[in-house]
């Protein structure tokens, strides 16, 4: 089977990388980045093209999802399967005669970080049962965590993933912000976040909520709110508001 | 030396237990929670009371920062040292005429969950040299991990793990919501979460981040606002806001 990957983002990245380390063939990588994709190649060693897209019967279109639709239309060939990797479209967004799937990876990718690619969940969703299992067993070979996933359901996926890492990772980046401004080193809080990680492998998060919003700690919290501003403020706020409804304080 | 933890709540708890585990000794635990306290005293093996407050040379006050005032003044003795356990509070709140300090464990502490104490970073202030020299040999048989601290920086401290533990745990809850809404389990987002984690004891979190709101995704940020409502609809907007402001999009 002749596949190419379209992209050269981080997902773009990673999925060739793990082609390459499970021994999948690949035919080309294609994008309009010849920066991003000559790294790639070169890292890898697979054939790149920004300008003549090879001959295939799977192409995994990994660009962002506002790409989507316009860089699937490239593709004239109908007798082909195509799957894109967005979390929040459909596989109709595809813009072709081809057949129209969908290839979902829940992780956050940067290049910079390698990855165990056999715990990575993949969603797949396809037009018909043949496409199911080629996907599914390509999938396989890459991660134990292969699961078939219609668009609706995949939406959520990604919603909770957006909380769940996206948001996260945010809330990191202001609790450094302020860390920073008292010249706190950051690394003081990293034995604390991943207890707060270990603590929802084993505990529901609900329960396992601690802080002077859940204690309703009046005194803490007004204290808090005189130290922060801005942005930072606005979160505080709404997060506390948040905590209070959820535990009816 | 003779020491008395005051308090059965989760801090009190792992701070007892942490004693134990090291070979300090413990004089008694004492509070109000009779329940509690004798869960404790039967696990640790450590005598506890409701009502006869020990005599000790150092007495450690891990209680609720609505109760440290009014609990400090429990204590009649003059000639001896106590410390509470609160990020935010000045040693000052304590309400006697023994010599004060704080002692502050930066950790996030559940009765349920086993922690590794030598991580822990304990954030120590005193009146006095000799005290404060007092507790750093005391924290160093428990923790690699110890400072001095004002309350000034404490606060910010205090802050700081409000938004990388308390915060994301709100997010884990808020999120495991919507994946349970849709009868999509949680532990599907275990990897990503691991990964979120890992990335910051590497990336600096600024850099880490990903999604639609840094990508200014409109099409997926309008779809989720659609799939969300009351508080996690309010969470999404301002969160999203944030992460605009921060990278100027």
């Amino acid at each position: 089977m002749q596949t190419v990957i379209i992209g050269s983002g981080n997902v773009a990245y990673h999925l060739a990388k793990a082609f390459k380390q499970n021994n999948i063939p690949l035919s080309q990588i294609f994008g309009r980045n010849q920066n991003e994709l000559q790294k790639i190649s070169s890292e890898l060693n697979i054939p790149y093209s920004t300008q003549d897209l090879e001959d295939a019967d799977l192409y995994i279109i990994s660009v962002n999802d506002q790409s989507i639709e316009e860089v699937s239309g490239i593709i004239s060939k109908k007798n082909c399967l195509v799957a894109h990797t967005s979390g929040s479209l459909p596989k109709e967004i595809l813009a072709g005669e081809y057949r129209k799937s969908s290839f979902y990876l829940l992780q956050t990718f940067s290049k910079s970080k390698s990855l165990d690619y056999r715990k990575i969940p993949f969603f797949i969703e396809t037009e018909n049962i043949e496409d199911q299992q080629l996907l599914t067993e390509l999938a396989s070979k890459i991660s134990a965590n292969v699961m078939e996933s219609t668009h609706e359901k995949r939406k959520y996926i990604h919603l909770t993933a957006v909380f769940a890492c996206n948001f996260v990772n945010h809330l990191f980046a202001r609790a450094k912000e302020i860390s920073d401004s008292q010249d706190i080193p950051f690394d003081y809080f990293l034995p604390l976040i991943d207890e707060t990680i270990q603590k929802i492998h084993e505990i529901d998060p609900k329960s396992a909520q601690t802080g002077p919003a859940v204690r309703n700690d009046q005194r803490v919290l007004q204290l808090h709110e005189q130290l922060l501003k801005e942005e930072s403020l606005t979160i505080y706020r709404t997060i506390n508001n948040s905590i209070k409804k959820m535990y009816e304080l």
